[in-house]
């Protein structure tokens, strides 16, 4: 199980080891959630949820099944997604008047709903999102939570009443996703995608985009500005302070099981899997170090110890199975639980506990005392390390280069005149995908790698995992 | 709005007045569910989990589509599912291969991988539970989270060594029943269902029914026990401790979103919906009764009299709407908050608060030193008050017959022998479904009501709603 000869098959491996899916499902790229890979997922969603519900979202949770007509009414929507949907052609016996398919995302199953719902300027903005499966008839490979037929999903929906106010709101999303980035030690970039590579139906998509340690990019979400583009087909309209009826202005925010997907696979390690502390499951995982003889007054003290840690508010084990202390380490190292506490009749005697950091490995005796306080610190100081050792591999896979020769096995960083006979080429030449250009106004002094113009803002790109 | 006048017509104008659902979906019976619906139904999941996970259930997520070759290896299983499942039988542009249905349970999709779970003694019992949504296409008339289309269901399947420690299951899953019922003040009745009316492929199956003030009886879940009669199909095999091998013993309990039906339509009154104190969203809300020229100070002892019981950890809101009281009063009470607290300039000066609760409409001035206190101990009134008088409307809503001549528009409790033929004579006769016999041993000393013979169990039959 080596990250660093074979990543692809790494991954494979950890995922099945630390039993955080089962693939054996009979239908491709199906997978079952596991206890263990569920409760990971449900973390994150509870994060999700938190910061949605702070910022005055509501969740909601619409049909699963859309009518033919109603998935038909955006034009560039349905082109994008006519040749991935499932569909549902008969009910019972009989076959249905009006074909159903299964959401590949939920515009048009929610919007002749908003139609309904907003009806005067006092209803705006309406906020509303939904945890929801959704399904997209993928023919690549699959992989486990990069790339399946049954995702996992997370899907904001928002009404405005212009064009600012929607603004606002993808500005507020770049917020939240900061707040949960922390939690989840997830590095990315906000890249707005090409005019050609934009979700059907956008006026605009804004890519958030991570690095894998193969070099290749992983989209773990993306926002999007849809402008009127929504609103007319599907009639959401409003009446203003004076009477005058106009459409709203709309965004989504989506982001899926590949979050799961991504921290697997940017922190784990060759013993397995390496979980920040705010998703993992069990945060730290007491193991009592039983020698011949004295094994009650340990197995007491680590019970004790236990009950400590627990009544403290942290995600804590005890593991008292009868195999020796090397099998323990090695389960939990797999299950990626950030913190150990070892504890032994030498430590006991002299009043101390031995802490093992599971991202850097590192041992440290503590005081017995401050156990909790040490605790609740550490995982603190795990966290942070673990963001800014991903960021720093992030920006370390960047390559800048004013040339689309011999291109090395990275985000390639370049210059682009914006044109899209330009962006076309630039993805032939380098059989790479253009992710787009950064939000966040970095400065760029240099020329389109096509035809030479000057350009004041690079582009990012990269091979898709 | 006259629950007892009409009470099918009042329940649906009533979850449409307190916007519970939205029915306007385009597709009949797959309902949206609305921010404060949604709300509603997260309380009764999130105490779901509470006892699951207490019980040592293990949270899972299987996929939603089932191949038909799966679906179709336990054959009564199929036959009863046959008539009402929808069909996935095109992805993109092409047809399937194998066609795939989508859930109307998990049996199927489950029960190949429990196959794969499943080696050893060890491995037993295996407990799990999902809670997703079901599908089945139901033919007649529906009715909002009472007879629908998509379905919010729960779940739980357990394998176990023998026939005992699955019959221990479903002592275990009434226990669960029996704390979650006092949750959600909803009385019911556990019977056994005849031979014709088990779940398809159960050994047997135990039906939890309440009634409804319609005087129809209504199935909020049900308890399964299999035997074998999955597990040799699925092939789902442990070794046993002499290394035998052997067919695992299963059972399941389902639930779904027809406990919120159970709970608008036993507690709604002609005002609106009254909620349970553990599901309300809302448990306490705050009006100020604001005269002219005293809005400050009532405005101010508003505020910090909401600080002070959301700090005490009551789901409390703040009522500050520039409306009368009475529109305030008639919209929480439309909403079926359980307890309004008043705080006016008379009560003010008195240092007195006024209660009112939702489901007496009683009114009491509390001391405003005592406050937290006092709502605590009154909302836990309210939920014992609520339960006991649902409990018994529900025995009221029972007569006994020894004839089937002249039945009143109850639930009906009477004789029968046990015979296939004299049960069917019943259901036809009476226009009645025989619900079964009480799984408590409720004794009975009367007579077969077609045959005459002697029985010592009594049979519930009512019309379903």
């Amino acid at each position: 199980m080596k990250k660093g000869e074979d990543f692809s098959e790494w991954y494979n491996e950890i995922v099945e080891k630390a039993n955080l899916t089962d693939k054996r499902y009979p239908i491709k790229g199906m997978n079952v959630w596991t206890p263990y890979g569920w409760k990971i997922m449900q973390a994150i969603d509870s994060h999700i949820r938190e910061e949605f519900d702070a910022t005055n979202h509501q969740e909601v949770c619409f049909p699963l099944l859309i009518p033919e007509d109603q998935f038909a009414k955006e034009k560039a929507h349905i082109k994008g997604f006519d040749s991935e949907v499932f569909w549902v052609t008969h009910a019972g016996l009989n076959p249905l008047d009006v074909k159903l398919l299964l959401r590949p995302t939920s515009e048009t199953a929610m919007y002749p709903i908003f139609s309904l719902w907003v009806r005067s300027h006092a209803d705006l903005p309406l906020k509303t999102y939904q945890i929801v499966n959704t399904f997209r008839y993928e023919t690549k490979q699959t992989r486990a939570f990069i790339r399946v037929r049954e995702i996992h999903f997370f899907e904001s929906h928002t009404c405005h009443a212009d064009f600012e106010d929607a603004e606002r709101q993808v500005k507020e999303d770049y917020d939240i996703l900061a707040v949960l980035s922390r939690k989840w030690c997830l590095p990315y970039r906000l890249l707005k995608r090409t005019e050609w590579d934009k979700f059907p139906g956008a006026f605009y998509t804004v890519g958030i985009d991570t690095l894998l340690p193969s070099g290749r990019s992983l989209q773990l979400g993306s926002i999007h500005q849809y402008m009127e583009n929504f609103s007319k087909p599907y009639e959401i309209k409003y009446e203003d302070e004076n009477g005058e009826h106009k459409y709203v202005h709309q965004t989504t925010f989506g982001m899926s099981e590949r979050l799961v997907g991504a921290v697997v696979a940017i922190h784990g390690d060759d013993k397995g899997l390496v979980l920040p502390p705010d998703i993992a499951t069990t945060q730290v995982v007491i193991v009592p170090v039983l020698a011949k003889g004295e094994t009650e007054a340990v197995s007491k003290a680590a019970r004790e110890l236990f009950d400590e840690v627990k009544a403290a508010g942290i995600r804590v084990r005890l593991d008292e199975r009868d195999v020796r202390p090397g099998v323990k380490y090695y389960d939990w190292e797999l299950k990626g639980v950030p913190l150990r506490l070892e504890l032994g009749k030498r430590d006991m005697e002299k009043e101390k506990v031995t802490f093992v950091r599971r991202d850097t490995g590192e041992k440290s005796l503590k005081g017995r005392g401050s156990v909790v306080q040490d605790a609740k610190a550490m995982l603190e100081v795990v966290a942070k390390d673990m963001l800014a050792r991903a960021r720093n591999e992030m920006d370390d896979g960047v390559a800048t280069v004013d040339s689309l020769d011999k291109l090395p096995e990275k985000m390639i960083r370049t210059g682009w005149c914006g044109g899209e006979d330009c962006g076309h080429e630039i993805e032939a030449r380098s059989d790479m995908d253009i992710l787009g250009t950064p939000v966040d106004g970095e400065k760029f002094d240099g020329k389109c790698v096509i035809c030479g113009k000057p350009t004041k803002v690079p582009i990012y790109m990269a091979r898709a995992m």
